[in-house]
């Protein structure tokens, strides 16, 4: 049977006591009774909550159709979306295909197109580089956007749908064009039923970063090659126990307690920790979940990651010694999905003979426990989430763990975890700046100030 | 001719005023003597000073005749190496070149080989994966260790080493391994020796993060198509103004100044920003120059970074309204490498037609300044490095610009800015729980603590 994420707290043991745990046990837990009354704040977003068990089953099929077509079709496939539109497919391909993926043939890829993503960023030499890239093979777009009007992937979408055109004609084009968009509203809803576009909908109560289980993250997940149930398998099982067991048994619960023990101790920062190179984009979809779910109103943990052992030689140094602001949940991947032995060599020159024999695993697996030890002396506090492997099970499982216990530590921090209101505040400026029509009045003063 | 970096700190004078920044202006103006009459903490280790201007005529040329010859013989170069081995050539390579660079043709490269990194993590699977890619093709090694002991490369290197002696015999394999590493001591510079490596020197008086400017960084870069002879020139043209400049004109003098202010007023970290993806690793490469510098006695300001517009749709949140612990420093580049226009669409649907004519970059500066806005009206200080180009000089002279502002900053915060003693830690438990000879000491009670 598959094993979901498990987690571990006695490592933090050294700096909180059982008692105060077992304390903000009992505030957790009635914060997961609030999330699931469905009454608190934000109460209008908590589809996540059962989407492992309770999704559009004929929607899944028809993504996995759209996944079989563009795979068959194309060489390239572009996804374009930012925020919560971007992040959870890249960090659910990097951590289920090879590093280097895009450079294997499709079929070491097994069958899979490249995958990159586009209006992420606003960066014109950027753009250029993966036009050149895809040169003129064949590719597909999948446009991700609740509204359609957001500027990063409006104006990227711009750009490949003409290239699209006029590649395969408007009609070919429209063929090669997903979009994955609100269900009945928005610009680029009109513009799929007009033009004819295959869609997937973003559910109304799903917010962004909850988003990686809807079709936001399913098809490019389904397109790399993911095993898409096998994603909502797991998700669904740990969805079971964060809904039915006890604080004693509730890694979700158990994380979102130590978290806020770590913050009302005075720590301003959590930082996520990985020694696998393909877990760095994971990281990336949780500080979007964490930063965006808890950082208002003037509280929260900063979020912040670390690859390791590489940060180890740049940031452990501040780590071990620096200002003490920090604790450190890390994320154990307990079997690799591949291993390198270590040779004996004749002469010992360089003194690694003694690890001969021995994996690039084993020697891992001791750096962390050695740096979990070393960071806990230098009063950094750790919390370890093991995952069992690198499939889809355990990062379907992994997604919910996080995104259950956010919703849990962000009722317990006594905001909404659920809205934004902050996200809007450089986008007004910018919109200003650029003399958008509705903002005119703002630009004269934006520009007085930037003199 | 060509124009070093500027910094502009009037944007942040909404948060401290001048009489504030003159009075820091003295300090760290003093701390500027104490640096350049190298009697201060870690005066050992001062040779960055001077690097631009006094370096190896004879060493830079045969790093020049290294790079024909692996350019020539080889479609793959491995750089070995971890931290300050590590951070700036991959920072400086990613800077220079386009985006998705190993994966166009060796002659879009302008004879440039594909370039990757190893020895950086402990990663087995990522190591496979590598291995992979460089399949039966032609490569060569570069491994970049002062003492050739340290774990992460030295493993990588066994395996490298294994594999160009398979492939060409252990005469052919000598050919083709080039060890950056101490002038006289070591495991590496011993191995160097009795196998007949082409070497390049790390000098005893620069430290590792500082090392970019030696052939640390100067062989992958110069392999890579970077002009090498630019990047000394601009850092050489930033040393003169650092050197000769008084506060008013000095640009490193003013940002030591300033972050140290805000340090003092209570931030705990500062963000270095970007709003081109290929500025990612220039921002790694600061936070060890910065962490590793600064992160001691219980100090210093914790170095993180975003990527923007990207990550304002994941962390925006949190910086415009999470808890107030942060200021920024942006990097603006000025003239960025290529650019896109946004086309008119006849029909309007995401009313994108006000950009129309406009290009990328013009949206991507207004998101820039508009955030800035937005980030002070948020309570978080801005600084800002202007880049004039994305070239070989304005890379030296940010170089050099970075460098110069931490050794006295890390002198204004009382510290020594040039050891790294915490590194140590985790290596000694890494150590015991290997059971490496020498640490078995360590070992049972290490084990007990983990149990």
């Amino acid at each position: 049977m598959n094993k979901t994420v498990s987690f571990d707290y006695k490592p933090a043991l050294e700096f909180v006591e059982q008692r105060e745990i077992d304390r903000m046990g009992e505030i957790v837990s009635h914060s997961k009774e609030e999330l699931l009354t469905r009454e608190g704040l934000g109460k209008d977003f908590l589809g996540w909550i059962d989407l492992p068990v309770d999704y559009d089953k004929e929607e899944l099929e028809r993504i996995k159709e759209a996944a079989k077509t563009i795979r068959d079709d194309s060489e390239v496939f572009v996804v374009i979306g930012i925020g919560g539109s971007y992040l959870g497919a890249r960090a659910a391909i990097e951590f289920l295909t090879p590093s280097f993926n895009n450079q294997l043939t499709k079929e070491q890829r097994g069958g899979a197109p490249e995958v990159y993503f586009a209006g992420k960023d606003i960066s014109g030499s950027y753009l250029n580089d993966l036009i050149r890239i895809i040169g003129d093979r064949d590719f597909s777009v999948n446009v991700i956007s609740k509204s359609g009007t957001t500027t990063e992937p409006a104006i990227a979408f711009r750009i490949f749908k003409k290239m699209l055109e006029k590649k395969y004609g408007p009609e070919g084009a429209a063929k090669r064009i997903y979009a994955t968009t609100d269900k009945a509203r928005g610009a680029l809803r009109s513009m799929a039923d007009e033009e004819g576009y295959t869609t997937f909908v973003i559910p109304d109560d799903v917010g962004g970063r909850f988003s990686v289980l809807t079709p936001v993250g399913l098809l490019p997940i389904a397109v790399a090659g993911g095993d898409v149930d096998a994603l909502l398998e797991g998700a669904a099982a740990q969805r079971k126990i964060s809904l039915d067991k006890d604080f004693d048994e509730n890694p979700s619960l158990q994380y979102a307690a130590l978290r806020n023990l770590f913050l009302r101790e005075g720590k301003v920062m959590e930082v996520l920790v990985d020694y696998e190179p393909s877990l760095h984009n994971l990281a990336e979809w949780w500080k979007q979940l964490y930063g965006e779910s808890e950082g208002k109103d003037g509280r929260g943990l900063f979020p912040a990651s670390y690859d390791l052992s590489t940060d180890l030689h740049s940031l452990g140094q501040f780590i071990q010694d620096g200002t003490r602001i920090m604790f450190e949940t890390v994320l154990n991947v307990e079997n690799p999905p591949s291993d390198v032995t270590i040779d004996e060599e004749p002469v010992d020159i360089d003194g690694i003979n003694y690890l001969s024999g021995k994996t690039f695993d084993f020697v891992n697996k001791n750096a962390m426990h050695g740096t979990r030890l070393a960071h806990t002396d230098g009063q950094v506090p750790n919390l370890i989430v093991n995952i069992p492997q690198q499939d889809a099970f355990s990062l379907g499982s992994l997604f919910y763990f996080f995104e259950f216990a956010v919703g849990v530590s962000g009722y317990t921090l006594g905001i909404n975890p659920f809205d934004q209101p902050g996200v809007e505040a450089y986008k007004r400026n910018m919109f200003g700046l650029l003399g958008k029509p509705g903002y005119e009045d703002l630009t004269e003063d934006l520009k007085k100030r930037l003199q």
